[in-house]
């Protein structure tokens, strides 16, 4: 997967993901603005959803939510289509993924809300501005996801473990690190371990969830885990919900969001 | 070395140092005060110690700096005589240690000027009050202290490696102690390195500075480096100085001065 900077336009890029001229992992485009997790269900579940995002509000920093069948949430960019402008999503059925379309427009119902939650590719373009080399950025990478072992605080039906990104920093690097996304709780905030993974449940680090990402350490690095808004799509299995949508592995909602207007607010609560 | 909470009252502490009554570490009293590092060094020397001060204001923040032949500085305590209330002094001669006496009232000269710079037992009160869990204070230690590998930012004739202090750490613990320490730069801030001592030059934890302190970590326990005020005392010896005194391992500078007003402020300047 070419990872390589080529859009600085958010709506460019949509535009051409929405033409299928583009498929990559969006961490390393348009990186001035807020990108986003994809969550995608029924009206039937969506406050019970909404309430385990403000349970969780590290991993599930809300930034959007959709009324009813529309597949727009004006305020994060006013032509992005939820339908067609991500790159990759998966379809799961009662807590099962049965598919991984490259556009949902054949998907969409009018019962459907979507929800975009915060994401911590914002906060490395933070972390590069303050000096803190990030390793799978510079090899073409995304950064990896585990499944760990620490509980989410369950709402209803959605509950489960907390899923973290991973990313292998010098030591230096993960104190400045921790220092700097401890002031973005709409991108995760701090981080949530350092150092000893096994203790959160990982035994492996070579094992990712999605099976991509940078997972080898150099022996100068400290894995630093932050936490992940794929915990949803967790949660949504765990719920076995009779369908739901997501983003697909590191393609992402892109928005129109300058990252620096969202620097240090507290989550939506709206 | 026993270390059991004993004195609230930083005067009280004192009075019975001076009085021979108390010769313990200091870390576990008074723990509302600042305490701080000793140097005393010629009039000669003062001003170029200043500038190396201000040039590594992590390792050493400037609390306070005495008039030339005056062991007094009133802003750090009305009562504090600084050659008999200080639990233990090291002596050094042509940069080496020839001593280490109760008290240095018969040392004293006309010309000497002493220095206090801040320690980190301070900011131990403030990571207990949020929360993290210090071990070597549950066990009656100290923190140990490392010469690292690496340079202090020399000015005149002092230069050197840095000293840290060392504290075992759950890895969340670790995040939390970075996020509060970096609040009070008087207190050396932020830490220096988490994690992987080899890359500081430290080989072996067990081989504690002076030979003192908690250095047995659990399999769940990552050790987290503060730059320390020791590393006055080595650049002192780099510089070989004809003649200068400063506490003794950890019997520090109990002072009169509020943890709680001291929080967040830049260093001394003046």
């Amino acid at each position: 997967m070419s990872n390589v900077p080529e859009f600085e336009s958010p709506r460019a890029l949509r535009l051409a993901i929405r033409e299928g001229r583009w498929r990559g992992f969006t961490n390393a485009q348009a990186q001035q603005y807020v990108q986003g997790n994809l969550m995608i269900l029924p009206a039937s579940h969506a406050d019970e959803f909404f309430e385990f995002c403000r349970a969780n509000p590290q991993a599930l920093p809300l930034l959007g939510r959709s009324q009813p069948g529309v597949p727009f949430i004006p305020s994060l960019g006013d032509d992005l289509d939820l339908r067609t402008d991500v790159g990759g999503y998966t379809v799961f059925r009662d807590g099962v993924a049965v598919g991984t379309p490259a556009s949902i427009g054949d998907l969409w119902r009018d019962d459907l809300v979507a929800f975009v939650l915060g994401c911590s590719f914002s906060f490395e373009t933070l972390l590069r501005n303050n000096g803190v080399r990030l390793r799978h950025l510079e090899e073409g990478n995304v950064s990896a996801m585990y499944v760990t072992s620490i509980p989410t605080a369950g709402r209803g039906a959605f509950g489960g473990p907390l899923v973290v990104s991973m990313r292998a920093l010098s030591p230096a690097d993960a104190i400045r690190a921790t220092l700097v996304s401890s002031r973005h709780p709409m991108f995760h905030g701090a981080p949530v371990h350092i150092g000893l993974p096994g203790l959160i449940g990982i035994e492996d680090l070579t094992q990712s969830y999605g099976g991509h990402g940078l997972t080898r350490l150099h022996a100068n690095e400290l894995p630093v885990f932050w936490a992940c808004g794929a915990t949803a799509q967790l949660a949504a299995m765990h719920a076995r919900l009779p369908f739901c949508m997501t983003h697909h592995k590191a393609h992402m909602v892109v928005t129109d969001v300058r990252i620096d207007d969202l620097i240090g607010l507290p989550g939506f609560t709206g």
